[in-house]
């Protein structure tokens, strides 16, 4: 992490440069010179948080990650000795009759990204759809919408659901809840119950799209859980704050964001928008280099696709989903879709950690 | 506007170029001309409009559209603060047994010229096969066709169609009714339903393919609808000519245009063809530039995608098409299909509007 942001950055215009985001010894002063600061007077939101953590909401600064390094750090080596799985296999829990793109946007991004594997759990409907798409993907077409579902048999499908996702969960490196799932509330039921499988098998788990609308209206789900990642854009984010904070967003300091974390417990955050805000309960970290002017349908699925370890997951994540994104934009512009950004991932990984032989 | 064609221009020659189209002078001198012009005596049609009407009819003159002005008038800004969805979300109605390409060409395309979010609303047969075209559309399967129907259902049915359409509408900017709609009696109806509720929403209607069969037998649904669009090509204006107007098609000149537009009442008619002619019932303007010669089925769909306000966003849709389909052919020359075409799409906005970082 480097060069702070917001109100303090512009009192101290000369820690903009990328110059001195790569310094160590910037670095270093920056610890000092948090304690020196004095304390952001619009802190918090007006719900009352307990004493110590207004101290230390008052205090938030926001710094910009050196976000390439962390790409450089996580990815892990190519080596011919590893096996098919060794370098990630995930799991996209999402697409139902109506949404098959977000889904699968998720799913094919973490392998563009490097991933070995990556499956999607949908409902039948869907799974022809996103099968089409791609032969690179592993579709399994076991989720259920109420309207497939009588009433008397719910209790057994929903128990069949969970031992058909059960037996394959101890084989992923991280599941995705949310893209392309619905508001369905027989499905969402099955995927509570999916996520309270996860749990103790301490397998890292990114909610975004429709797992957020089933996250902000049972935030037990999540709550406490160290290896779960939200990943709400500006709408999402506003149901949340408002939930669970009970309060009105508040856009322009980080106090509000630390806030949320803390009071769902234990959780990372990352609010996408113009930068990418990643908090873990203690500091905001921000991602703001690239991006692209376009906000097609679909962007926020391919960050899902790949977190771990959390804050590092989602600075990766965004920076390499921000790179590809303004390539695409680059060569399409106006025109640019999810797709053409997708195709720029790799390029985007590349250019920041090439890859020997 | 700028640039009179037809007779007037016959013995005009030097008002061709298009230097003059730019100029102001040119164009406030036009004002003055056009009420010195002697009347054209081949006026309206062989029915009988009323004696206002033949007047202004009698001295209808076609306008050059300075389109290329338009496209960079009404395309937004991008703007990285913007959140998803608002540069636009459009839905095509449309899609069923038998057609599933015209209702992906409509919605593909308001994507590749920079709208958000696009969504199809289609039969369940349709909607499989749509949503494997692209990942980019967000497809619901909830139009039936009467085979799938007992006739005692028709009822609920029809208004369970509704309210699920309904629910959405709202956050539309744009529906396009028609493309690859079919002609199935049932089906219509429910369409006529959600034109009749789109209609008090003020939401702008596109009508092309077999919404124009539904509009040419059922006038009613878009008379006096200011946000209505109709845009028919030769045989779908012909139909609609001798429906409204009972009479037969003059293609000459353009006052039957606006006898039809003024007889519908309050909607805009872009009738497409050689020349593209807009109207609003008062005013006849022109796209010629660009065009393909070739004329393979799914171009119309492709304008469709955009309109807003109503003749600017004709023009505009327009004038991005045939740039679109000049270039395609200039590549793909007789073996040019519709998917070359949109393409394009992108390239032809960015070569008038060229979008800043």
């Amino acid at each position: 992490m480097s060069r702070p942001t917001g109100a303090w950055q512009q009192h101290h215009p000369q820690y903009r440069g990328r110059m001195w985001a790569a310094s160590p010894t910037f670095r270093r002063q920056l610890i000092l010179l948090r304690t020196l600061l004095p304390p952001n007077p619009a802190a918090g939101c007006s719900s009352s948080p307990s004493s110590s953590l207004r101290v230390r909401a008052m205090a938030a600064t926001v710094y910009e990650a050196d976000a390439e390094a962390v790409v450089r750090r996580i990815t892990p080596p190519l080596d011919r000795a590893r096996h098919k799985g060794q370098a990630g296999k995930i799991a996209v829990i999402g697409g139902c009759r109506e949404y098959t793109g977000a889904p699968y946007f998720a799913a094919i991004s973490a392998l563009k990204v490097g991933a070995d594997l990556s499956h999607v759990f949908c409902t039948e409907d869907a799974a022809t759809v996103i099968k089409s798409y791609s032969p690179e993907l592993i579709v399994h077409p076991i989720l259920e919408e109420s309207y497939s579902v009588r009433d008397d048999e719910r209790g057994s499908v929903s128990s069949k659901i969970l031992t058909e996702v059960a037996k394959w969960m101890e084989r992923f490196d991280c599941i995705v809840v949310g893209p392309g799932l619905g508001r369905d509330s027989f499905l969402l039921d099955c995927v509570s119950n999916i996520m309270r499988h996860a749990r103790p098998a301490n397998i890292p788990t990114v909610v975004d799209g429709d797992g957020l609308f089933l996250v902000t209206n049972n935030p037990d789900l999540v709550e406490g859980n160290s290896l779960a990642i939200l990943t709400p854009n500006v709408y999402e984010y506003k149901r949340l704050v408002q939930k669970v904070l009970n309060c009105d967003i508040d856009q322009e300091t980080p106090e509000q964001l630390i806030a949320l974390c803390q009071k769902i417990g234990g959780v990372t955050i990352m609010r996408k928008g113009k930068e990418d805000l990643i908090c873990d309960g203690k500091t905001v970290t921000q991602v703001s280099t690239y991006g692209s002017p376009r906000r097609c349908g679909g962007q926020g699925d391919i960050l899902a696709g790949r977190v771990n370890p959390m804050t590092l997951g989602c600075i990766a994540g965004s920076l390499l989903l921000r790179r590809a994104a303004s390539l695409a934009f680059e060569k399409n512009k106006r025109s640019t879709v999810t797709t053409d950004i997708i195709e720029f991932l790799g390029k985007s990984l590349e250019d920041i950690c090439p890859a020997e032989h």
